[in-house]
C-alpha cells in the first residue's frame, strides 16, 4: 500500500491566516455537517464558501444548532451563511471544492469548477464508476461528464496516494467500496484469496440513507430493528467489484473482471459506523491465520489510519475517527475478515480531507488525528 | 375511582363465533396495529371491517408484515383486505367502530356512524375537549360536530367508568392527560395537593408522533437524543387540565378551572412509553409520603390496571401492558408522583379495548390481561 | 416438514380450571419471563411451581416489576414466590417442568423430575448434541447424564413433530440453530443446495447473553455498536451442524457429516431478535430465486409459524411473535436465505410452549397465536 | 459571569515540543478515555503519566482500541502503558495531574501531590462540597483531607474564573450542578426568580453511572427505558444547593440556605447528555420570556462556551462538545429553564481542560473549540 511518506508526521507549526481556503457545496446534508467539524479542527484548511441549492439560504448554525459558537476554527473563521452555487466566486475565493451535492448536480458543477482552476473532491457517486454504462445501469441516469470521468482519480487514498497527488478531480470511494477495497486488495495482490466467491456481508448505520426522513428510517421503525436490503442488486455492488480490480499506484484500474464479489448490506438500528464480515476462499489449505494476517500487516505497516488487529473490532472502535480497523482469520476453510469504519468520516467526509491534504501538499494526517 | 364490579375477573368460557364484531377504521397507523394485536388475542372480540380512507386499499398484513399468518384470533378471523370507509357497511356487520382517523376525519365519520346505530371509540382528540372554543384554538380547525360533542364521555375509565357504560360515543382520552389524570384525580379530591402550582413533566417514546416520517423522529435525529418540546403550549395541556377537573361518575366534568397545571413534555429516543413525573404542593405540612400513597392505594385498590407501587417504576414495567404503574412521595416540601404507561396501550388502543369492553357488556380486563 | 394436523385450529372452548399445572424452574431470566407472559395469555396451561435455586427466594413480580397486577391469567392463577427445587412437590403438582437453569443444573434435575413422571422441556444446551465428546468439547465440562441424552428429542417442532409427540425429554433447540436449521432443511432435502461451503452470518440482540450483567453488554459499551465475536467457535455451531442432518420425523439424527457449515454471529444493539443471512451454494445453475421459493413454500404449506415470504424479513416482523420468517434468492450464483425469529420467542421460550403443546397433547398453536 | 479575557482567541502558535506535561490518574474509565481524546487535540498539553491503581497495568491501547494508532497528539505522544501511582514519579514529569479517581481515592493522593508542587484537577466529588459534615453525609464516608478542602475552589469555569486563575486544587463540578449552576445562577442574581420552590428536573445518559457493568445499565434493562431515581436525595442535590449560592468571583461561597432546590435525576437510554428542564417562580408578574432571555443573554456575551438560544435545546445540539446551551422562558406563571451539556464533557473532562487551560495560564478555550 506503499508510504504515506511525511504524513505520518502532524506539521503544526504554521502561520496564522495561512490556512488554504476550501468550499463546501451541499453542507446541510451529514457529510457536510461532518466535513465542517473536521475541518474546524484542521489547522491549515479553512471553510471560505459554504454552497448550497436551496432556495432561501440557510444559516449553517441554525441548521444545526450544534455549530453554534463553534465556526471559530484552527484554520479560520468560517461565515455562517451559505450562498449561491457561483462558480466565479467559489473560484476566486477557494482552492479546493468538496461536493457533497447529489449525484447529478456532482456533474453539473464539477466540470465548471474544474475549468476555472478549483481542485474537486467528488463525495457524491457521479466519478466512481469508470465505465460509464455500468454507472448508468447502476444510478438510472445518464452521465453527462464523460470527458472529466475519464482522468477522475478513485480516491481510495491508501491504495492510490500518487494519483490522487496530481488528481484535479478526486472520486471519493463509497463507504461500503472503501472497507470491502482495504480489506481485501492485499489479500487478492498476495495471492492469498481466490478472486471467486467473495462475499461481502455489511451493516451500516443509518445516516448512510441521508438526512432526508424516509419511511423506513424513522426511529419507530429502524430502531430495535435489522434487516437485509438490495441483496447482490445495490449500487455499491459494482463500485466494490470495481475497485477489487484496483492496480493501485500501478498502471490504474485494470478491466472489470467476470469475478463479482457478492455483497449484502444490512441496516444497523444506530446513528453511524460500517462493519463488513467478508468471507472468501484461500487458495491453498497452507493459507492460515497467521499468513493473511502477515499479509494484512505488511501491507499496512506505516499507514496512519489503517490498523490491523488480533482481534475483531467492534464499531465503538472506529466511530469518529479515520480509522480503518481490520482482523483476518482462517476458519472451517475459509477466509473470515471483519472490517470497521465510520460511514461518515473513513466512508466520506474523513477520507474526503485525507484525499484534499494530499492533493493540496499537506501533511494526509492533518485534522484527522 | 369505583368498583370495576366483574372486571377483576376473565370470563373466559364463550361459545365459539359468539364473538361481536367491531370496526377499525384507519388501521394503518400505530394505534391501528396496536388495536389489532389486541383483537387478535381478545376472546369476544373480531374485527369484521378494516376502513381506510386511503385510494388504494392496503392489505393488512403487507402493511405490517408481522401480522402475516397471524390474523386467525381468539375471537375469529380477519379478512387482511382494508374496505373503504362505507357507513352503511360498517353499521350492517359491526357493533362499535374504533376510530383511529386524524381529527377532522373523525368529525366527519362519527356522527355518520352514531346515526346508524354504530358505538364508537373515538381515538382522535375530536370528541375530547368539551368547551368547542379551546378545542380550535388547540387545535387550529372549526369544530364540525358540536351535537355530538355534547353527549361525548371522556373515556378515562377508571374514573367514568359508569358514564362509560352508556355511551354512545366515547372520546378515549389522550396518552399524556391518561397518566396525569390518573395520578393527581385521587390527590386533588382527597385534597392533599393544591390544584395550583401543578406540574407534569413528560416524557414519551417516538411512536406517539405517528407513523409518517418527520424531519426529528428519523433514527438520526431522534435516537441518542432527548428535548423538551411545545412547553407550555401542547394540545394536552388544556385536555390535562380538563382532566383535573372531572368529577368521575358524579355530575360531570365541572367548568374549567383558573389553575392552569403547566404542561411541559419531552421526546424519548425509544419508541414506546410514558413517563411522567408530576409536582405538586402538599395542602399542609401534615402531608407525607405515608399520606400520598395511602390516598392512591385507596383510590385504587380492586382496580385491575393501576398499580400504586412503593417504587418509582420504569417504562420496562407496563411496555406492552394496559398497566398504569404510580409512586408518589413527599420530599423537600414538594409531592412527587411518578407515573407510567405505555402510550400505545393504556394511553390509546388498550385504554378503546377497556372503554367499548364497558361499552359492550362484557368483562374490563378482557383481552387485556 | 409434516402436517401441523389439528394446530391449525385454536381450541378454545374448555372447561375453566382444566389447565394443565407446569412448573417454571429458573423463571428469573429473560426466557423465564417470557415463558410466564406467554403461558399467562394460554388458556391450557398453568404455572404451579415457580422454582428457584437462590438461596434467598425471590417474588416474581418484585423480580419483574412489570408481572405486579398480572398473574391471573387465562389458564388460572400464579402464586408469586418462588420455591426451592424440591422434586417431589414439582412431581405432586405439575405435569410438565420447563428448565431455564444453567447446563449443568439442568443435567442434575431432569433425571430426579423425569424419573418421577415429569415431563422436561429443558431450554439450557444440556440434551442438545448427541455427541457427547462434542459437547464436552463445547460446554467445557463433563455431560452427567448421558442416559438421558439418548432419549432426548431434539424439538425442533416443524422438523421433529412426531417425536416430540412422545418425548418425555425435549431439548429445546439453542435460538441460532433454529432459524439456521428450518432456512436449510427444506434445500437440503431437495437437493437445491450443496451441504458444503454453507455460511451462517447471523445477528442477535443482547437478550441472548443472558439477564446477568457482562462488561460488553452494558449500554454504553453495546448501544450504538455492532460486532463480530466467536468467530468459527461459537457453542451454536456444532449444534447448528448437528441439525443440518436431521432426518425429522423419519430414521433419526443422521450421523454428523464432514461438511462443516460456518458460522459467525454478531451482537446488535437491541434487546431481541436474530436474523441470519446465509450463504450456500446452488447444486446446479438451473436453481434460481424462483425454484428456491418454491421449496420453501411447499415445505412450510400449513404450518402455523412458519412464512416464507417475498421480501427479505425485518426483525418488526417476528419480534414478540413466534414466528419465522424466510425468504431466498439465487443472486450472483449464490443461494441468500434471510430468516428472523424473536431470540426469546421462536428462539426459545415459544418454541418451548410449542413443544409442550404437542408433548400434552393440546393444539401446536395454543397460547402462541 | 465575568470575561473570558483572552480565551475567545485561539493561541495556535507555538513550538513543538513545547506542551505542558500533565498527568491522568485513573484514566480507564470513560472520563479518563475523554480526557486522552480531548488532551490529543490540544496543542498545548501533553499526557506525560498516565496512572493506574490497577494490580496488573493495563495498555490503553488495548483497554480503549479506539485509542490504538491515535495516541500521536497535537501536543506530542502518549505512551501506552500505564504505571503505578507514584506521587514523585508524577511530580518530576507533570506540572498538573486530573484525577479521575474514586472519591475516597482522591482524597489519599490529592494532598501528595500537592505537597509535592503539582496542581490538582479533581473529577470525584472529594472537594466540591464545602461543608464537611454535609460531605459525609451525601456520600457515606469520612473526609479525610479537610485541611485541602478549605482552598479548594469550586471550578465551575464561568463563574470562579479569578479563583480558579489562582487554584492549585480545583474541584470540577458534577454534571448535573454544572448545567443547574449555570442556568440558574445568573436568574437568581439578577433577582427575576425566587430562591424558593426552585425544581430540577434532569436526564442523563447511562455513561454517568461509570464504567462498572450494573444490574440496571445492561442494554436489555437500560435499553428502550426510562425512569426517575434517586428522588430528592441523589448526592448532586446537595451540590446544587451550594452551587445556587456561588456568589463567583466576589467574595465566595455564601453560608447554604434554607432554601431547598428539589432535584429529579432520571436516567436516559442514551450514552452522553444532560438535559435539565428547570422549574422557578418568577418574582413578579413582570417577569417575561423577554426579561428572562435578556438577563441570561447578558450574563453569557463573551462566554465562549454558554450559548443562550431562543429555542429549546436537545441532546444533539451539545453531544461531544463543551458546549451548554440554555433557553428560558415564562410560561403559564413559571419560569421554565432548559439546559443541555455532555455529562462527559461539559460535566467532567470537557471543564476539566477548561479548568486546567486557566489554572496553566492557556487559552481558555484551547483544546475545546
Amino acid at each position: 500500500m506503499g508510504e504515506a511518506s511525511s504524513s505520518g508526521q502532524v506539521q503544526r507549526s504554521h502561520q496564522p491566516g495561512s490556512a488554504l481556503p476550501v468550499a463546501i457545496l451541499g453542507p446541510t446534508g451529514y457529510t457536510g455537517l461532518e466535513l465542517i467539524e473536521i475541518i474546524l479542527r484542521h489547522p491549515m484548511l479553512r471553510v471560505a464558501y459554504l454552497g448550497s441549492a436551496r432556495e432561501k439560504q440557510p444559516r449553517i448554525d441554525v441548521e444545526f444548532p450544534r455549530l453554534a459558537g463553534r465556526l471559530k476554527g484552527a484554520g479560520g473563521e468560517i461565515a455562517p451563511m451559505c450562498e449561491p452555487l457561483d462558480h466565479d466566486a467559489i473560484a476566486r475565493r477557494c482552492a479546493l471544492a468538496f461536493l457533497c451535492l447529489p449525484h447529478e448536480a456532482a456533474m453539473e458543477h464539477t466540470p465548471k469548477l474544474l475549468d476555472r482552476g478549483v481542485k474537486v473532491v467528488d463525495l457524491s457517486a457521479a466519478y466512481r464508476i469508470k465505465d460509464q454504462a455500468t454507472y448508468e445501469k447502476a444510478y438510472g441516469h445518464h452521465h453527462t461528464d464523460a470527458k472529466n470521468l475519464e482522468h477522475a482519480v478513485y480516491g481510495l487514498t491508501e491504495v492510490a496516494r500518487a494519483q490522487v497527488k496530481t488528481a484535479r478531480l478526486c472520486a471519493n470511494p463509497g463507504c461500503y467500496p472503501t472497507a470491502a477495497g482495504l480489506s481485501l486488495l492485499p489479500l487478492l495482490k498476495a495471492g492469498v484469496i481466490e478472486p471467486d466467491g467473495i462475499i461481502v456481508n455489511a451493516a451500516s448505520g443509518v445516516s448512510g440513507a441521508g438526512r432526508e426522513p424516509k419511511p423506513n428510517t424513522t426511529l419507530v421503525e429502524a430502531g430495535e430493528n435489522y434487516s437485509a436490503y438490495g441483496i447482490g442488486v445495490h449500487r455499491h455492488q459494482p463500485e466494490i467489484n470495481q475497485t477489487l480490480h484496483m492496480h493501485g499506484d500501478g498502471p490504474g484500474l485494470a478491466p472489470m473482471g467476470k469475478h463479482e464479489a457478492l455483497f449484502v448490506p444490512h441496516l444497523l438500528p444506530i446513528e453511524r459506523g460500517i462493519l463488513e464480515t467478508i468471507y472468501a476462499t484461500p487458495t491453498s489449505g497452507k493459507v492460515d491465520t497467521a499468513r493473511v494476517m502477515e499479509v494484512l500487516t505488511h501491507a499496512y505497516a506505516g499507514e496512519p489510519f489503517v490498523m490491523v488487529r488480533a482481534e475483531s473490532p467492534t464499531l465503538h472502535d472506529v466511530q469518529r475517527t479515520n480509522a480503518v480497523h481490520i482482523n483476518a482469520r482462517v476458519v472451517s476453510g475459509r477466509v473470515v475478515v471483519v472490517a470497521a469504519i465510520d460511514n461518515l468520516v473513513k466512508g466520506a467526509s474523513g477520507q474526503a480531507v485525507q484525499n484534499a491534504n494530499v492533493m493540496l501538499g499537506l501533511p494526509e494526517v492533518m485534522g484527522l488525528a
